[in-house]
């Protein structure tokens, strides 16, 4: 049939279970694809360049600009973060559903280029849960977790301008839901062309 | 929370399944309502007045329009047919979630003053199930079944101002994709309203 894939584009606050929900699915699906993004940030112990990230310095990150080979990019806490582009829009014109997990500048602006690009915010239970995760995942400073916190606030106000909102309650519900969500937007109109015009001939 | 129900507004040809699909899922969920319209045209065999219709004669009908009392009514094959309007708002208002099946000039108006409101289109997966379906309920004449299939053609071209064309082929997997609508529709910003502001506070 042709199909194109599906465009999702995940955003939530630090610490809500994003990375989580984004490998369960491509641990269960394996035509979804993850979206590696660029940054000019430091690897994490037991990150992977070319897995976690393309940790790019910050002439190469420039170059890429330059050369319009990212489809978004911001500066978020004072390091440069990207979404490359052609790997993606090869994945989807296969047919392969494709997940990106970013921040709220950058999918809105992924939005605006993909308008069939299907946003979902994922959100905490509570502001106690989040603190809580960000604390256990121990990958951050004191100072980060309070500026990640502060940020929250301004960042859930703008889940209005997503397609979905998702609760990460428990990781099972979670999934269920994306899944829900998925097998839903395969039912949109915009994606349903080739059968309407079976129908017809 | 307070949340509204989702009303589910299903259209498609005559024959197609649209009825299979709107028992099954109130028999799997008692909490989801059945909109019961209201109509001039006389009962099949085995319909029940306040079951599967509200069977009214002209003069009923047109002071249910007059005292604004349907949502919306149109004349189709020569009947009267329309929703009434208190019953589907007031299971809206107490969170239950209504399922309308009903034609596309009824469900364009619907969706017009409901915004929310969720439309399925459901298509059969090729021209010549659907003949065989209308012929096989031997509810129409030939003449009938004829009139209903040129119809057809006009009904899918209108399916693009749908949210969703669902695929009806196995019921059980038309039922799967139908209930990944419901919860995804769920998630959606609007209807999350209470989630966010209890998550600001």
């Amino acid at each position: 049939m042709g199909r194109q894939g599906i465009l999702l584009v995940f955003s939530g606050p630090s610490g809500v279970g994003k990375g989580s929900i984004c490998r369960a699915l491509i641990k269960e699906n394996p035509t979804i694809h993850l979206s590696v993004s660029a940054t000019t940030r430091l690897p994490r112990s037991g990150e992977v360049h070319g897995v976690d990230y393309y940790f790019l310095d910050n002439n190469s990150f420039k170059k890429m600009i330059e050369e319009d080979e990212l489809l978004e990019w911001a500066e978020v806490y004072g390091h440069f973060y990207g979404t490359p582009r052609r790997f993606l829009q090869e994945a989807l014109d296969r047919g392969n559903d494709v997940i990106l997990e970013i921040d709220i500048q950058g999918a809105l602006q992924v939005k605006d280029r993909f308008p069939m690009a299907v946003l979902i915010f994922v959100v905490p239970p509570s502001r106690l849960a989040l603190e809580s995760r960000l604390r256990a995942r121990g990958t951050d400073t004191r100072e980060e977790i309070e500026k990640r916190l502060r940020c929250t606030e301004r960042e859930i106000k703008m889940a209005w301008r997503y397609d979905y909102i998702v609760i990460n309650d428990q990781l099972t519900r979670t999934l269920d839901t994306v899944r829900a969500i998925i097998t839903a937007e395969k039912a949109r109109p915009q994606r349903s062309q080739c059968l309407v015009r079976d129908l017809l001939r």
